[in-house]
């Protein structure tokens, strides 16, 4: 089997290369989580995306229900590789009921490379396929292009990390500029409220897009609430930010 | 004026977005730097971008021919300043000389966020344009994609830095991963041997691309050499890396 993770970006179908495009429509086969990331949208978006690109028509697509997280699991490690597991086994199950095995894709949101785990579910495969990644725009240039800003300044570095670690861990060393993922606590506010500025968005690349910047002061109160406003209209929420420190 | 910066990937032109196409063919013109980065594929790769993608009869397309830094000017941030400065005059010269300066464009390698200047350059027009990104596939991504590894682990932060800071201020503390870019000079020479895994790529996404991985205390000549090597036949090279630390 030949396996192609195809980066789809963050939710705007013109996200999508045409190389993404063109692999699309080499393949036996599509599998498309049904409820992937908990939300409907997501999976109509893919679903969608399929409509509206695929022009080969001997290409077929399968869906499939996503395993859930056992959260009796008490360790976080095992929960996730459980997880992985089982997520393993409905592909090989959906992919062997199709009797379309050749050539086979998975449509990632984003880009495969970033706090994504469909490689590593990959990697689970017995045999093991070949292997192609397509990259995708990120939820991170999404949000860069939105607010017209660079991630860096001249010649500096950058982290990229999740709001549990910056919780955990607090600012790094020796760094000006962070961003942060994977949040579902609004992590800034554990950093003190003076000295950064902070360039927030929701949704982004999306219709539903929100974003807000300013200094983290100012700033703080109207993200968590916007936030929380936005997450009860839609049912879910997926946010990521840039802090920089002030100089 | 309304100036829109154009990410277009990393010499793939199959890297383009539905969006970034679409944004091109609602331009009235658009810059294409001459010698852009020194190296003459890369302006011919702009060329043939529009060439291919441009389908709207009345968007123009404007060369210029990029200054050269000022070598004389000791300090670096200065020289940098005064290059951008005289790079926004050129760009200015050149919409003025069209007489197309409604809605303008700048392609930008890789993603306009990612250790570009195009935005701070933009910042020094006056009057101030109105400003919109596109966002691109980055070299980090390509490079990913060509490995077919995920960036960072499981819910793991990494760092993006340049050859210039890991060679000053070594490995970042705390951290497991990270991804090397502008570095003229095999930065990694500096790291330790032992204990770390490199994912090394040159040209990547493009036709000439290069890649190769394993440990550092294996890879770290064989990189040195292939790199002296491709960069002779070529004339230039473009490389980058991600080195993770072994468990
Ligand atoms: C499991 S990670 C997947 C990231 C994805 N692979 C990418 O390249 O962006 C999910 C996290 O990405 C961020 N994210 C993804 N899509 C987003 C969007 N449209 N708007 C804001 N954040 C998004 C959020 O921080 C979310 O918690
Ligand atoms: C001025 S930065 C521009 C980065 C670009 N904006 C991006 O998104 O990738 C130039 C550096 O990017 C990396 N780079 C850009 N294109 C590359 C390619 N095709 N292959 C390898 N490295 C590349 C190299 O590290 C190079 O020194």
């Amino acid at each position: 089997m030949h396996l192609t993770l195809i980066g789809i970006g963050t939710g705007n179908p013109e996200h999508l290369t045409l190389q993404a495009i063109r692999a699309m429509n080499t393949q036996d086969l599509i599998l498309i989580p049904r409820k992937g990331e908990g939300k409907a949208d997501l999976a109509d978006l893919r679903r969608a995306i399929c409509d509206e690109m695929l022009t080969n028509p001997t290409t077929q697509i399968a869906e499939f229900d996503l395993p859930v997280r056992d959260e009796a699991t008490q360790e976080y490690r095992q929960r996730v590789e459980d997880w992985h597991d089982a997520i393993a086994a409905v592909w090989q199950q959906t992919i062997d009921a199709s009797g379309k095995g050749k050539r086979v894709a998975l449509l990632v949101w984003g880009d495969p490379s970033l706090y994504d785990s469909t490689l590593r579910i990959a990697s689970r495969l017995d045999p093991a396929p070949t292997l192609e990644v397509i990259p995708g725009i990120t939820s991170l240039q999404a949000l860069t292009a939105a607010h017209a800003i660079p991630i860096n300044d001249i010649g500096a570095p950058f982290v990229v990390t999740t709001g549990r670690r910056l919780c955990e861990e607090g600012w790094p060393e020796g760094i000006d500029t962070i961003a942060v993922m994977l949040d579902g606590n609004c992590a800034f506010q554990t950093l003190p409220l003076d000295g950064f500025h902070i360039w927030w968005g929701a949704y982004v690349g999306m219709r539903e897009q929100i974003i807000c910047a300013g200094p983290l002061s100012e700033m703080s109160l109207e993200i968590i609430e916007t936030r929380a406003k936005a997450r009860a209209d839609h049912g879910w929420i997926m946010d990521i930010y840039v802090l920089r420190k002030l100089p």
